[in-house]
């Protein structure tokens, strides 16, 4: 009776499901310390003290109809001001209220996005490796996902391969910056080209090219790096946001959605796209930490704890003579399989009691991801582990 | 730039803001005091003392890691134990964590259900009058809905109709109750004959039909009346709840879907739902009102607010001459037009400053619907008026 559409997925998570309980079972048997789980992307860092400190004050403050009410299907317009004034001061943008949607975390902001705009075979490219729900949620709307092969030069995205790619059909290009499950940051010029290679593309086929950022990891950067605000480079820029990762608060299911005055018909994608908010189901954010994240927007993630784990990780694979790119966002450290078999090399690993994820899973076979978004103990003594492994292969 | 099958929904939307639109300048032109709105189902009782409580003992004592983090997409197991327990309690049911995927919201419990099994072309039936979403729900998954014409005798539902109207094709049938816009409350009698319906249609095609059974309603009801738990009756029952009217939280978007065991495919239906919230974006429902949830399972509604003023308006408009259906549960009155055309009915409404829907939104024409989650005042003081409107019709 399940949906055909469905079908391959199900198939495809008892997968999931098994790593995961082989996991819990690791656990079970070894005891949690001497486990080094760096498979899940679940944030080990509780939420700022302002989340705490805005959740007691609205409830003893605020109205409860208010708080736990309907409001707008974009989201409460105060919610939305507070962002689109927080986002004008860092960037110097020019948002308003009606900028911005209040979405269920940034996979439904991904997702309305996509309802909005898709018609069944569009073509939505993105850059090996990715995240593999990309994929999924361009299949909820019957459009078909197109992955630009992988840069192995330094993992920036291989623009001139995407104009190449690019057709009359091409309605969406995502990127991913910090990026998982990288850990590259794509500076300035990389922006600056592939906003020229998209202009160039929308003149040339005379289409619409929307260029969907999605960007949980906007704050989690480190060396003094920042990540450009892509709607000043590209007017055709739709900003997908989450909360989860920079107030670590995943399991609340809150992000938004950013359309340009400047992007084409902005109007109508923004009234489009507050619809599909609604019919999707999910109707709107939910309220309570939507006034949460309005006395939040200057909270600031621990971007430190991230970086001190991403070195202990880079410094120690590194010197047990393991190939990494040195993490300069997000909490991944991308490490290259010392054989071919990343598969092959992922369960060597669950030898030291060492869980990672194969790049197979992000379309980029030969490479694995670290999570490092756990305590900075299992980092630590995952080492000697990882030395022990680099043995194996005589590293 | 719109995809297609947003188009229609986007020119039906600009149809609602006027309408809310109108609303909010009769408000600021007459004074709120003054307009009657009676056109939205947002609930003005305030939440139960027990949910601000849990709020604060949470975020006083539980770890932030866990309170704002992931889970499986399902929901904390604890949550849904707590619930099951609950309604094993109330119903005589034998559920389990297992049997229940919290959503966000029932609008996002109805989607995961379709999402999981509908097909293209795969039919979905349901009875009018109707909630309009569901035509956009059943849309989402290129399903086609059928509707049973309204039984203008006691709005239950045309059991008769149903059963010639049931094709091959008929994957889902969808019941409210008790009953938005109608206010009734289907009772055992209903339940069991709709149920031997579908028994003989499935043995008769040999097909599997699933009762999805929308029950955001089912604490509202009046008289000593009860709901029957549908599982009871047919074992191919899919319930979808939401905790927005019974603990007034409509935008906290918590909810859930009960699959029972003995429904063909449990397993695999579980399974595949518990993807399709991830995949549809969701994820997972917001966690601490998760939480919430688990400490409030026996929280109760103030019933006896929305009793009242139903009887408030049912009395007042008799009174003066309408008819009206006495409502039953659900916090809407069903009032016949007193001229065929509902739209002009509305109208006439306006220069009395009473906000209505008319039926004619819920594929009923000829009635409108009044929600009174409204204060107490509102109702007592839209009696006149409801009097002055009744002159117009000499009624």
């Amino acid at each position: 009776m399940i949906s055909k559409k469905m079908e391959p997925l199900v198939k495809n998570s008892s997968v999931i499901r098994a790593m995961f309980e082989e996991g819990t079972k690791m656990k079970a048997l070894y005891g949690e310390e001497n486990v080094f789980d760096f498979s899940l992307g679940n944030p080990n860092v509780p939420a700022p003290k302002e989340v705490k400190d805005a959740i007691l004050d609205i409830i003893e403050t605020e109205d409860p109809v208010k708080v736990h009410g309907y409001m707008n299907n974009a989201g409460f317009i105060e919610t939305r001001q507070a962002i689109a004034d927080h986002l004008n001061r860092l960037h110097g943008t020019d948002f308003d209220a009606r900028n911005l949607i209040m979405t269920v975390g940034a996979g439904s902001a991904l997702n309305v996005t996509l309802k909005t705009i898709l018609d069944p075979g569009d073509e939505v490219l993105t850059f090996a490796p990715y995240f593999v729900e990309y994929g999924n949620y361009v299949a909820n709307y019957d459009g078909k996902l197109v992955v630009v092969p992988p840069n192995l030069e330094n993992f920036m995205p291989d623009i001139e391969k995407m104009k190449e790619m690019i057709t009359p059909e091409t309605k969406v290009v995502i990127i991913n910056n910090p990026h998982n499950p990288t850990g590259v940051v794509y500076p300035e010029e990389v922006i600056e080209k592939l906003s020229k290679a998209l202009e160039d593309k929308e003149k040339e086929l005379g289409t619409v090219i929307y260029l969907l950022v999605d960007e949980p990891y906007r704050e989690l950067v480190y060396g003094g790096r920042t990540v450009p605000y892509v709607t000043k480079y590209y007017k055709n820029t739709i900003v997908a946001y989450s909360y989860s990762k920079s107030l670590s608060l995943p399991g609340e299911r809150i992000g938004y959605i950013v359309i340009p005055d400047e992007s084409d018909e902005s109007e109508d994608f923004i009234e489009a796209a507050t619809i599909a908010n609604r019919v999707s189901g999910a109707v709107n954010a939910p309220s309570l930490i939507q006034l949460v994240i309005q006395r939040c927007v200057d909270a600031e993630a621990d971007v430190e704890f991230y970086r001190q784990n991403g070195e202990i990780l880079y410094n120690g694979l590194t010197e047990a003579g393991f190939e990494c790119l040195r993490p300069e966002g997000a909490f991944y450290l991308w490490v290259k399989s010392p054989e071919p078999d990343d598969k092959a090399f992922v369960n060597k690993g669950k030898k030291y009691n060492i869980l990672m994820v194969p790049g197979t899973s992000f379309a980029c076979p030969g490479y694995v991801r670290l999570a490092y978004c756990v305590s900075k103990e299992t980092c630590e003594n995952s080492i000697p582990k990882f030395k022990e492994l680099a043995k194996e292969y005589n590293l």
